[in-house]
């Protein structure tokens, strides 16, 4: 469980870290809140911390049904590379949204082995106590 | 404790696919990324995600505190309807905004059922544990 | 762990509140879905939501880590100063986006000890495990 629990807070910090960016990016190219477009590169930062917020209300529960149903330092491995592949994804969309993809399907992959896992785990257990 | 878990998988899956059909009007209205606006459609199914994820922050926790305070099974099964009524949001909403309020309606009732349920039962908890 | 409960249904009712000021917000300006623009107020509205939002996937993660791992009741505290805070950072923002920063200020703080304090207690838990 304390793997799981450092993993989720590794995926808070870097998305404290991706809005830091976006205030960053919004003073550097001078647009007032609650303004959120005006320049290219404030809407990337813009659109990866969306992105990363959007990402991480799935990533989280997944993550803990599967620690939970599946095994727990399995999940906290296969999480940190989420955590690790959204730091590529922003590297990427800031350089050129066009090549966030590769970044995007590596996180989406872990996220999807999370979830899936997750259900498979659920139901298992689920059929297993009604036996 | 299971069924919680596969009623959030769910919830989750909903999410993703959400997320995905917002990516596919993108590419069906030719909308390049950082930008969110540009077509109606695009919009609509842009919307119905945001709107999707603002609620899943609440339900999820809501779920669970229910699940823990009240009754597991109960809670499942409303989170259930939770979960259908956001399908027939999607659908109204994408055929015409204004005829989103029915399954709006019913989704927020689930969700308020589930929050003010958690309170009262983590209240009564605390206060039981006082005496 | 009731404590933690209730603070986290607080946020969530606040999160609610401030979806329905979003919504009144749309009414009075006459600004149709899926429109998220066209009134300075409206926004303003819109992106204290926004904010909020973004924040409670960072506050109820750390909330609970913290209450597990350092102690339940210090969390809730601190978790109901976050709360609070939030409140003064609406009533900022509406007033004048610019004087945002001193309640911003409070809630970043409190949710740093959150996230930090959970980080520490995990780390040594699982070190304390280890031996």
């Amino acid at each position: 469980m304390e793997a799981l629990a450092i993993v989720t807070a590794l995926a808070l910090v870097q998305a404290v870290l991706f809005a830091f960016q976006v205030g960053a990016a919004r003073v550097r190219h001078g647009i007032s809140a609650p303004a959120v477009s005006g320049h290219d590169e404030f809407e990337r930062h813009y659109r990866v911390h969306q992105n990363t917020m959007e990402q991480l209300i799935i990533f989280l529960p997944s993550l803990w049904m599967f620690g939970y149903f599946i095994h727990p330092y399995w999940g906290a491995g296969i999480g940190l590379i989420f955590v690790l592949s959204r730091f590529m994804y922003q590297r990427a969309y800031i350089k050129d949204p066009k090549s966030r993809s590769g970044a995007f399907g590596v996180g989406f992959m872990t996220m999807a082995i999370l979830l899936l896992g997750s259900i498979v785990g659920a139901v298992m257990r689920l059929v297993a106590s009604m036996q």
